[in-house]
């Protein structure tokens, strides 16, 4: 039976791991109970907590919960693995290589409907996504007709040593490594999407990925949507544009550890009314600044409700990932093109 | 033969034909020697030139140049007409309806060798475009990547009132009507493209015609390229975004009678060295200013100085127009989805 | 007897002369009689309207109101002489060169109770801040607390050659040429002020008169409000914030022909209320975007209206003109300090 | 005889205190020794250090340095107390309440050359200020015409609660607070005034010291200067303009822990050559972002360097303290206005 305190043992102690260890160390009714990293024992040290050689000892310890920061290609696993061992998963983005990896992990959740199983889409609990999310529900806005997303990263002058550039270990480039973020969010706000097209190429890295793909998709409905995921944006960019009947709403910037993709904004502008001839192409608009993130924090909590009073994951769950993944597979169908200089 | 002075007639008195007699009057070496615009007799009344009741009698008069300012349908049958009447022919954009159209113009262009035949893409005139030119052929930002591109106007409450939303007068929506613009400076900047896939749909209007059109586009080298074209930018929007591999260039703002595309500026990056740690994801940028539009002066006095010195166009030729409406027609392949409210 | 249409002369046909005769023109209860500018006979020739030689042949024709746009030193003799000869007059600003200049200008006002007297302070009616003002009125911002102003120009190569800056010709500086315009503005904003304190220099040109000025007042209520105004602003500026209890009006840019001070735009923020903890030192803000400018109509419009209905001037009075002089008189009791490099 | 290692002891461990606390512990040559401050011994508790019920055993004890971050009316009596026992002494910024708090702090250090005195202005080492001071000392914006500075944050609910606000501990306000930052900054770039004009009031909040000042400013050799410190700035923040003979310079936004003063960016304009028309107004700019904030680490580095290795402070000295402090002396020379709702 569930304490009220979830032990929670991590999985991979790079980036990732180190935040889900300040979130969990964050949380009052969280507790870490050990981490698994050989790579990283120096850091893990510090922690003060147990640490374990290989993953499965600290699976099979008694946790209730692990957090998998591993590289994609461990994930399935891993996950695999502790789910048949009656552990609560959280999954980091992006979920594995393919849409065959998720599939496999969303199997093992419903052979085992007692544990909990999420994905981490963090972006979706930001607070410029957030807010947008609700403007739009409220409905003055009227209904979305367009998207338009651009997620950019300039690589480092070492980003061809990167294991997220090594397609055995990742599964993918850019697309599935921060697009995937951007995609999530497309869902987010239109759903599913029935007509996808996708170029990518590989333009000015020596890797075997891509580092650069274009996007565009189309809903049941009739919406439209259109991505640039980007590994020479040698400025960091984030920009979601949603267009609506009546206005529109912007997300620029994003909150980071950083700093280095600029401060989040929300633009909202709306349609000007018939008689304010003088604002047609120009309405006034509103702009919302944000200069604290919770969406880890959120994410966590969300992971540890869900456990305590057992109710189903709601953002972040298997079908999100499975469908976002279903995306970048149909993306994936279309050859990588090796710039010609 | 020629005289040292051009005289011209216009044909079409609206928007753009206004535009253009002022371009003429302003020009050291052309003479405004007519205009015929049926419906605009009392507009055309204090040029003081003559005016003319139907455009054959224009082009019959004693000039030596046209310029076809009229709504697309009509555009084909004035230009060959005059062509074969041995008149120089400046087509305003979109220069007809559909690839057969312009084709049916170069067809009469090279059976007359000796006329001078422009079509008007103005934008590669634009000082944002031909700084940016300038600085990318210069060669310090290396050679150009990815191409990104918005073009956005807000469709006014009698948007489907307008001719330009009439498929038979018009042959196409907003990207025949605007988004042209913007894929013609894609290649102005790539060249040709081997790949192109798109998508449109009729999201906000009643209109028979696309208001919103998602496209992606690859070079043969292997150069990426994305636009939207779209009437529900309830914020007029005009923002060519050109990733290159040392750095990029982002022309945003676009000069205009109204200036409500905001303040034209291009803005510079540049890839931070190695050495340059605290900048990755954050260089240091240029930028620079414009508040004056030469667009349509130099468009006019590129077509007096070719007929001037008989020297083949360079800017707007029917290549460029061929190869445009090529793009076009191909994106026209898919179909056009109604938004399903 | 006053006839419906209004006959104007304009004496000077400078840069302001013809944006105001384009402002008759356009105005339906308007009539330009005739125009005096010795230097600018050419110009004028097109206008197709009477010449005058000398100015009093102007004033003394058949003409109701006369336009003064002549260099300062001029001002005073024409506006008093035409009072005398009951002709409405508009003055452009600066009213003259100094204080008793428009002291004689008033004193001839008062004895002729028929004219309708205006001075051209049109930055009043200029967009962003009628909508500010009507902002503030509202009382939604509470009452004003501070006020910064900047106006700044970047003074050309010939700079010192203008005879605005011969002090004999203008009676002053940039502070008297430029700065008036915000100095008019905090008073109308906030009334009259008690305390004046400036400096001014001569920083970077080889003129007489003052190239930076730096002003802070305070009203009787207690308002901060505090000027820099300067011609070696290479980057022209206008930025107007205004402090309010509740939050703040932020006018920058400002619409003119060149578009050279930028698009104008008007912000507002709120002050956070007590639970917004996120949002303490960044408030959400509005913005205002302006494109179009009417203050030289409305100006315009607001001379002819007192003038056909006889109602008293309320927008650019005398007394408006003898309260800004004032200040800039207190300021020039300073010494102006030439910069020593 | 000095170690290698130098033992810091903190005096007063709120918001100031802790960050010290930070820097102190990041520095290879350093080593925190030693925290009192009887009201937050809990969280003195965590760092692991001795903890001294009162300063005076802390100066006592076994260190070699102290760091001052009391509240200002403290901070004499430690700094002299600390300095005659041999100690270096760090002393936040204000150095004090008035200008003989200083000089008493600058008599101490007089009699004991072998002690380093620093004061904390660290914004003298933010990176936008270091660019800045480097681009102008190199010459190519020419000399420095004019200097333009806002300090603004908006005061809390609760601001009339803060001892900042309490005149017997703070000596001041706003001004004494966080303007002197500026005012600090203006004597880094442009030396000594020789003449100052201030005002300043308490406009909005229920408290015995001002809330927002200006002041205007002179060198000796003819710059003019001007500040506006504000604790009724609801949006945060920080805005220096630099105005050059043949440029200029701004910086805008100030890195901090909560990010509330925006990104801090230096732009840099240059005046257009004469050659340059269309520029005129409009100066091409470049724009630098910083996302990470050296400047408490530099400030602790040239502490530790100093004493390490027997140099003299060259920045944040006792001589920029009396200076600074005595501007303010001369703006509060003028009387405090209350206004009047």
């Amino acid at each position: 039976m569930m304490s009220s305190t979830i032990k929670v043992g991590i999985i991979g102690y790079g980036y990732m791991g180190q935040i889900r260890a300040r979130n969990i160390q964050a949380h009052s009714a969280m507790e870490l109970a050990g981490v698994s990293d050989p790579g990283r024992a120096a850091e893990i040290q510090s922690l003060n907590v147990p640490v374990y050689e290989n993953w499965e000892d600290l699976v099979n310890s008694d946790i209730d919960a692990v957090i998998v920061c591993t590289p994609n290609f461990l994930i399935p696993e891993i996950a695999v693995y502790a789910m048949h061992r009656k552990r609560h998963v959280f999954c980091e983005k992006p979920p594995g290589r393919n849409y065959s990896d998720i599939k496999m992990i969303r199997d093992a959740e419903l052979a085992d409907p007692g544990v909990k199983l999420i994905f981490g889409f963090n972006h979706r609990h930001h607070p410029g996504i957030t807010d947008a999310k609700a403007i739009i529900e409220s409905g003055s806005l009227g209904g979305i007709l367009t998207l338009r997303g651009v997620y950019g990263k300039g690589g480092g002058y070492d980003y061809h040593t990167s294991w997220r550039n090594n397609i055995s270990v990742s599964g993918g480039g850019i697309l599935l490594d921060q697009g995937i973020h951007m995609l999530d969010l497309f869902r987010y706000f239109v759903g599913d999407f029935v007509e996808i097209k996708g170029m990518r190429g590989i333009t000015a890295f020596n890797i075997e990925v891509e580092d650069n793909s274009v996007v565009i998709l189309r809903t049941a409905k009739g919406q439209l949507a259109q991505l640039h995921s980007s590994a020479t944006s040698w400025k960091h960019l984030f920009r979601l544009e949603i267009g609506c009947e009546k206005g529109y709403a912007i997300i620029s910037g994003l909150l980071s550890k950083t700093g280095s993709y600029g401060r989040e904004t929300l633009v909202i502008g709306r349609r000007p009314s018939p008689n304010e001839k003088m604002a047609v192409g120009n309405p006034r608009e509103e702009t919302i600044y944000y200069d604290h993130d919770p969406s880890w924090d959120i994410e966590i909590g969300h992971f540890a409700e869900c456990i305590l009073e057992n109710k189903p994951i709601e953002k972040g769950t298997s079908i999100d990932a499975l469908k976002v993944m279903q995306i970048i597979d149909e993306v994936y169908q279309a050859p990588i093109v090796h710039m010609n200089k």
